[in-house]
């Protein structure tokens, strides 16, 4: 049966992810794939969430297989609520919601917030899960690169009747590009959100796997009433679970609670009680500092692989943390053609123009440096510049 | 910070639940609560689960924590077309799509369908978690009782210019009335919706606990085309693990799945890994003969105490399944009232009018016979008797 005619305009305005579509001619065993955004499966604590099922199953037994409350398992709140303090914040948990992992929360943001043709600022790039989310409610996402002036393009657009509704921003090694936002960068941002009676969405699913540098406060820290800050557990802890949180004054919280009865009812409870051990064991502090020696090895084999084998004229971003950095080429070069002649090279990523809203970011590419191990990570980087190579040939 | 000026119409349109709010009341661990609509916790396999969940990480281990696709796991998927097979449906597993409970599965069916101001057209009373997902999206639901005619509303409505987009339908032990459709009143719909080009939403979480009769064919068996159907695993099995799943043609799939990445990108792998195992076994099947057993029990103990203590003039439905029955008092008498009192008793339920999308059914309200023990059942019927007499002494 052809449903067209009966399908909302929602649908109509939402967008299939090209990652997806792309990275499934990939799913072969031989393609090394730097196109994914997987967590190494070597920081999954597989011993120790073994031992916490068991005890969440004898200790909480019927109470973890039932319906739980919207708002989220108060005690795994009370853990994140003590994360925070680590940082010096002091948020109760009554501001703390738990969200089937960070994608939910900014899907529940953007239906509260967006109506049709609402204008919202992003990164050129930003992260391509938020994009779709936006324009599944028919948003305009308006990018921004991190050189243009913010204040200048709000004002234009407040003049010309397009208020922006949020400031949507992953301050620490964003995904895709790698790249952190400096403090002053975040101050500015906060004074245009002001000025502009704006809400700014910090999404922050990265900032405590910082290999490298000083950490920077969140934007939350700067002006939590104006500041909605999106947490998950999928990088730190494992994403299988699907557990993530949204940090909102209680007026934002309030409408959240409400749209996610209708989009969930709840998250798991289970995996919330299991998530509520886990971080209260400890163990979860030591695993990081696993996590964070792990990636940093990681990007540095895939840095040095870059150094050793690229061909001139290629550029990338040196993360100080995250799971991501941007390659760029020349730019009269579409890394979409490359994409083509590097699957015939076994080896995969995805194209930065996914992540541009404008359709910009042509020469660009995004590569994940988390997920392969190191001879693999060596071995598609080589097979990488070849292909860009071969690339560089055809235009010449 | 007020949000107010920066909320969607979406939001606006929201409507908090009336269940949560008169239930907050009702949670003192001395009222006897009829109110909620959790399963028995006895129903629960707590042991072969701890077991199956020690065998997922010992043989799947990070594969379990990882992320999962958007479509869902393809060893559940398999199981449930056996389940189907079971009732001699053939349905292959690329026309499921596991959903984080069958919340989501009603979620997103509403937003790939529902513009605002569509109609469509649902039970009076019906469902009030798809209520609440058709508010979300400034859908108007127009609400039928059993005996109305079906194709005279329809065909005014049309004539109307406000042609529906789809039939909601809960054909077995309806939440709440636990009224079941007969064959006849299911190939009405069928019809209807054929003549008017409509889909079919069935929405299915009790089909497997039909505790008295014959089971009788589900909407989506007499016309896959047009009838999507939704399952669920909260009430035979557990629901806290939130896996519910869609049945639907090509078309309906496709775009439920573009829509679920954006909302929660995918259903937790871990919970879908255990859900598998446990279905393979063979203990789910023998599970649902004890949930069967179970519930009619306690629907039996529920009805025996309504003949020992009612006042003159209550009625009930008797369901033949599922979790819930309704109770009418006579129509002069509003249960909003009653509920005051009731409390006041230490009993809760939930007032019919939450179920009536045009705020009629006042003199209703449903009560949920699956959770509490034989004794308080007993008890809390009388402590509601006694209250009723009271609201009739009142108006006497």
């Amino acid at each position: 049966m052809n449903i067209d005619h009966l399908l909302s305009a929602n649908a109509k305005s939402m967008r299939r992810s090209v990652i997806r579509d792309l990275l499934s001619v990939a799913n072969k065993p031989e393609i090394i794939s730097f196109g994914g955004g997987f967590p190494s499966p070597d920081s999954f604590p597989i011993a120790e969430l073994k031992q916490i099922m068991m005890d969440v199953m004898d200790e909480q037994g019927a109470a973890a297989l039932q319906y739980g409350s919207t708002e989220g398992y108060v005690p795994l709140r009370e853990e994140i609520s003590k994360l925070y303090k680590e940082e010096g914040l002091d948020i109760p948990i009554k501001n703390i919601l738990i969200t089937t992992a960070s994608q939910q929360a900014i899907d529940l943001l953007s239906r509260i917030f967006i109506d049709p043709d609402d204008i919202i600022i992003c990164g050129l790039p930003s992260y391509l899960g938020a994009l779709q989310a936006f324009w599944a409610y028919q948003c305009q996402p308006y990018g921004l690169r991190q050189d243009d002036r913010l204040e200048e393009a709000v004002n234009a657009l407040v003049a010309a009747g397009k208020s922006p509704k949020f400031i949507y921003a992953i301050p620490d090694f964003q995904n895709p590009s790698g790249v952190t936002m400096t403090v002053e960068e975040r101050r500015n941002v906060i004074a245009v959100a002001e000025k502009y009676d704006l809400l700014i969405i910090e999404d922050s699913p990265y900032k405590q796997i910082r290999f490298e540098g000083e950490s920077l406060p969140s934007m939350y820290s700067m002006c939590p009433e104006r500041v909605i800050l999106l947490g998950t557990f999928s990088k730190i802890f494992v994403p299988g679970f699907r557990l993530g949180w949204v940090v909102a004054n209680d007026n934002v919280i309030d409408r959240l609670i409400v749209a996610k009865q209708s989009a969930d009812l709840c998250t798991p409870i289970f995996n919330q009680m299991v998530a509520a051990r886990y971080l209260k064991s400890g163990k979860f502090h030591e695993n990081i500092v696993k996590i964070k020696e792990l990636y940093k090895h990681k990007k540095n084999v895939m840095i040095k692989a870059f150094e050793d084998y690229m061909p001139e004229g290629v550029t990338w971003t040196n993360p100080e943390g995250g799971l991501f950095l941007f390659l760029n080429l020349p730019p009269q070069y579409d890394t979409r053609e490359l994409f083509n002649i590097a699957i015939k090279e076994n080896v995969a990523f995805v194209i930065g123009e996914a992540f541009h809203c404008d359709g910009s970011g042509k020469n660009t590419m995004r590569m994940n440096f988390s997920y392969a191990s190191d001879e693999k990570i060596i071995e598609g980087i080589k097979r990488l510049a070849k292909a860009i190579r071969e690339l560089y040939d055809r235009h010449s």
